[in-house]
């Protein structure tokens, strides 16, 4: 356990090390040496994790996948909305998340994949949106995995803008107005009236998971 | 006469080798001397027309501006439409507007303001909205400087993602889908029966355009 615990930080350390190094370089410049200087590590720890650039590049790009997923909901529009949300919110507080995302957008990264973030986000979307389907929330023509591209696709672009004009200081203003644009071509109106796409959503949601988080680690496992 | 032509073939010559060097090697990692190799000018020409790598990543991120704006149009969502399938048309064609879109998306090109591309396309899609607007074709509650940065945010991401996905093959089909989901958030429902905004749009602006360009060669100068 406590060889598992060291092995988990190693990891850690490698990760961030590696996510500090392409975001300073771009992949292409950044060397595995520099990553090993900066993670502190030993090179056979580094390469018992990570045996190229490219599966360094590959778990920093998993790193912002979804860690918590957003708990059930009434409204399933709400829980695709609060993931959105939540995301944007990661990428003002969260390095290691900004450092993924602006690795997916590296083109430049000769050799690396960098699909997967896009079409595991999409996969999120795809299966939230078809759940709002059948509980009849969104208007009838529909098509969950089409709509599921475009906010995924048009999300990384306004983080992008976003980023480019101010540093991500209006990211939640300009992602609730993406989502005012977006939901009224895909949402029935009565959910509509009901769904929170306000900018201060995401501070409020993180807040609602660590509570969440918190409680649990307080129950005694039976 | 033949002088400013040398010129501007010049100018033209370094633009396109930087934008050849900035895509393969990212702007951080690119150098002046690797842009005068390929340019295959003299040092002093070079320095004349840019007097640093910044400015040679300012000259490549103009060339996305729009260069043959869209005439006239009784409908002018129809215009705005028709710019951004114009651009989407040229990302696939011009590897030049290629360059420019990559460089206005590169994190890692520390000291450069990649913010020009952002404003100008939006200053583009605001004029555009407020005149269709005034002629009645939006929806009363539309903000024109908010709804342009949506779809202008919204188009850099989406075409990040068909790159990354497929090489901006699916790249005017995700457009279209995009349109789709944002213009009715944003026009009247009988203007929106007439807009065309299916995949083929992009390359008929194009002929279109280029016929006008052709005739307007034709005519002589009075």
């Amino acid at each position: 356990m406590v060889k598992q615990d060291r092995a988990i930080r190693t990891r850690h350390a490698i990760l961030t090390a590696a996510a500090k190094v392409f975001e300073e370089r771009g992949y292409q410049a950044a060397t595995i040496s520099e990553i090993l200087a900066v993670a502190g590590v030993t090179k056979g720890a580094l390469y018992f994790h990570f045996p190229s650039k490219e599966h360094l590049a590959e778990g920093v790009l998993h790193e912002q996948d979804q860690r918590l997923p957003i708990p059930e909901r009434p409204c399933t529009v709400q829980r695709l909305v609060d993931t959105v949300v939540l995301h944007a919110y990661h990428l003002q507080t969260d390095p290691m998340v900004r450092a993924s995302v602006r690795l997916s957008l590296d083109q430049q990264a000769q050799g690396l994949d960098r699909s997967g973030p896009f079409l595991r986000w999409s996969e999120v979307g795809t299966e939230l949106l078809e759940k709002a389907q059948v509980q009849g929330e969104l208007l009838s023509h529909v098509n969950p995995a089409e709509t599921a591209d475009v906010v995924v696709g048009a999300f990384a672009g306004v983080q992008a803008m976003s980023q480019a004009l101010c540093n991500y200081q209006d990211l939640p203003r300009r992602v609730s107005c993406l989502l005012q644009h977006l939901l009224p071509s895909v949402v029935v109106p009565s959910v509509l009236a009901t769904v929170d796409i306000t900018e201060h959503r995401g501070a409020a949601v993180q807040t609602e998971l660590e509570a969440l988080h918190a409680a649990s680690l307080r129950v005694p496992v039976s």
